[in-house]
């Protein structure tokens, strides 16, 4: 069994890290304590730091405002990585005509807004306006009525075939120290199952975040690889998209994985973070 | 490809027939048009008439008190055959202490009733009595919030190893000629997923229900399987169950299954019906 | 954590038992030692025995001849139930035409012989009778060329929309004490994933074979669920087949799951028997 | 329903043109008839043309050997991305000690040569040689015992949590019009499904094959995403990456997908390619 080791030490040997952001510095109710200084002493150290997020509920610029808010220097907008920006890649090059129905809040729509097509929340979807939705874009897991919502997202999709794309593919997130929340990657495994589709999913732990990160630090500092440690609280998304990226992992409890489970997790499942650590604040 | 055929004409060749419910007798909105027609004309032909449900929605004495409502005779009690039921078995032979939860309104509720256990909506579930908890039931995907439920019964799978039981496994179920909505089973399957763990599951396409029906008839009037014809508008329920059987399987596209979509979803899928028709009432 | 139980002190308390044959009482060498005393133990205290197995390498007949060349009595014919007899109840009722293509021995062909149809091993199959081939029945990992004929029941099933019967659905049996070998039931799940349709499986999880085996037990002599236990190596096959049948589960540590890691396999899958033990001689 | 096109005819519209190898340009008798011809034509036209290829049997330079050999000019080894490569960064970045264990041909073992570590084919491994193995890789269906050495192989994962490294994602492949083989690929979601750990796959329809070679592209000639095509025989890895990575895709039938099921296979996945075409020879 592998012992659980001091970020703070661990986090010496590397030059850039690279944190995820829920269940690592933040939670539903915030910034975690502790968090502030943490990321003063890895700045005070000279490491490079970025998020790379699943989160597509606000823009890059929104998320890197909220740290500076809650006194978290380090993260600027272009420091913050998070899969919407692939999903409104993809939208822009691939989806040139009809409507873009999404699932989310008005906010998490910043992904999918002035790429010169409409867009429109499923609530206000009707079936006569099935044939001109050309894609569906799930962004976050808030904004909607899931009951209604999600019934009719079905319908749609029974009626279409169109591009599904799920801009986060986290199945939850931590709300507080204890609590766990669906997010819309485990709403959108429903959705799948149902219709029986295929979904194109952007995010952890597909290797397009990484590489974006990566070359976004190759242009500010030379760094090789295994210098870089990606740290995060799921072993689905962080720690086995870190290590098929080749960089080393460390696996945070504050988050989604409970500290008296971690071990059978790993066991179970074969991912294997290089460390374990309680959190970022040890 | 299969041709489509008229209902009446194939029910001649059989001596007693098992409907499902939704999507062949009825929708969300009531029985269907022309089924109490139909009903009257299989009795008159002397067919033995069952129906063998996912429904758990009420008990089998308020599932057959609806038809009887509605005009549909043929389907007393004793010949309403649930998953509901066999849950229910389930329960009290497996779980003899602690207090039931469970997802589906309070008349759900009738199958996880009196068996000496105190039962609870989740939505009533705090987490301090996680501990007390011994089994979660699935009974139907009304009469708790999703929003709120779902995240709980996760938080509550993360922190006991309980067993949990789906006495509903169908994803989906029509509401309308047009639309339909996403089923507990469904559900189901999104918090399997999430939580990783091996729910259990009660209803077609597993075969008790056939062999529950089947006894059922046999003490009424010895027939043998090759004259019992299976009717139902799902492939991956009642048509894989009734094939499985060993019964003759008839799908019907008055519910879940699109007619311009049977003939790709029979070949991708691989479940075979033996007869393809528009509904009952043809 | 459950602790390890004496097998020999919780029988005590049934009257009937039901075993799982391969990790339990045999593996791929024979009968395990010491075996034929705990059976006449069990023998003595007047409990009945059954076997439930999802091998189909050879008749109920066979197998029990097996047990007795060993120096087990206990299990004749009637007390030896397989899921072969299942597969074969199916083929008989559904399948009126054709031939018969199968994966397995000619031992193990037994289940599909004498039921008025030609039967011929995927070897002897070529494209050009592809359109004659009215199922493909899998009944054992031996007595064909995986390389070869795996990849050819792939293009029978790319060109012809037909059922395919699983009669195991084991993904693994013992060999040694420390190995054990891929079944045809995980061959079965690579072939229905890359043909992408659904396999009809007859065999434990499913609950037929206990229905089998409690309904012969109940010709016997009287016995109420709760004083039945079933006892197997396997928590997704065998554990959780009698737990959804409603009868005591005991797992022991002497064939597919390891003693070391018993403990987050059954935390990480939920699967929960009612006892643990080294193996039944204990 | 899409129609056909001619694929001459749609390849006007691009500057680059990425190919899947199997089922597009070759099978496993050879390069396809015509494709010489066809090759020479884009060529004259000025496109850029890129193979693309889950094939980790051999080295790009023995690939891009093979082409020539057969009178193919175009691909010369950088501009042949084979997923082996990917597979090799990763085990040189995150494997630094113990033997690699690997299935597949001596000439496959290629792509984990000369990391600083010994190799070792599978069926060389023995049981006292278990600890010492830090990864399993898989190459190449060919090259190994399927009967022997997959459950070798499940044993040693059943006694090691070590990474496993799936080179090729590939579940078939074609070897003539008519006929399809079983790849690696296919056995790799076997021995995944039987283990139930997490493996590490590298290929389409992930993306980095996509952005290696859009990089190479790039440093020859600046062409924008919408002005390449990536062209495949496989819905689930070529059209599904293609689009994923926002470049446009056309689905040929002259290998994986069979022509008189290619509507319904992309109805009942979702998975669209902007084009269809009989081969890249029309």
């Amino acid at each position: 069994m592998k012992k659980i080791s001091s970020f703070s030490r661990i986090a010496r040997a590397y030059d850039a890290i690279f944190f995820d952001a829920f269940g690592v510095l933040k939670n539903y109710q915030g910034i975690l304590p502790g968090i502030a200084q943490t990321i003063e002493n890895l700045l005070a150290a000279n490491k490079e730091l970025f998020v790379i997020t699943n989160d597509s509920s606000r823009s890059p610029k929104a998320l890197a405002q909220k740290y500076l808010d809650q006194g978290v220097r380090a993260f600027s907008e272009d420091r913050v990585i998070s899969s919407g920006t692939l999903a409104r890649e993809f939208l822009q090059t691939k989806i040139r005509s009809g409507t873009l129905a999404y699932l989310g809040t008005s906010v998490s729509a910043f992904y999918i807004q002035d790429l010169g097509l409409p867009i429109l929340p499923i609530r206000e979807v009707t079936p006569d306006r099935f044939a001109d939705i050309s894609a569906l874009v799930l962004l976050d897991e808030e904004g909607f009525c899931w009951e209604e919502d999600l019934s009719k997202s079905v319908n749609l999709l029974r009626h279409s075939n169109i591009p599904v794309v799920v801009a986060n593919t986290d199945r939850t997130y931590p709300v507080s120290h204890l609590e766990i929340n669906i997010a819309i990657g485990g709403i959108a495994n429903m959705l799948e199952d149902i219709v029986g589709k295929r979904f194109i999913r952007f995010g952890k732990p597909d290797l397009p975040l990484f590489v974006q990160a990566y070359g976004q630090l190759s242009r500010l500092r030379e760094i090789p690889k295994d210098k870089v440690l990606m740290v995060g609280d799921t072993l689905h998304t962080d720690i086995l998209g870190g290590n098929k990226f080749g960089i080393h992992t460390a696996l945070v409890l504050s988050g989604n994985t409970i500290s008296a489970q971690c071990h059978y997790l790993i066991e179970s499942s074969g991912i294997i973070p290089d460390f374990i650590c309680e959190s970022v604040v040890t």
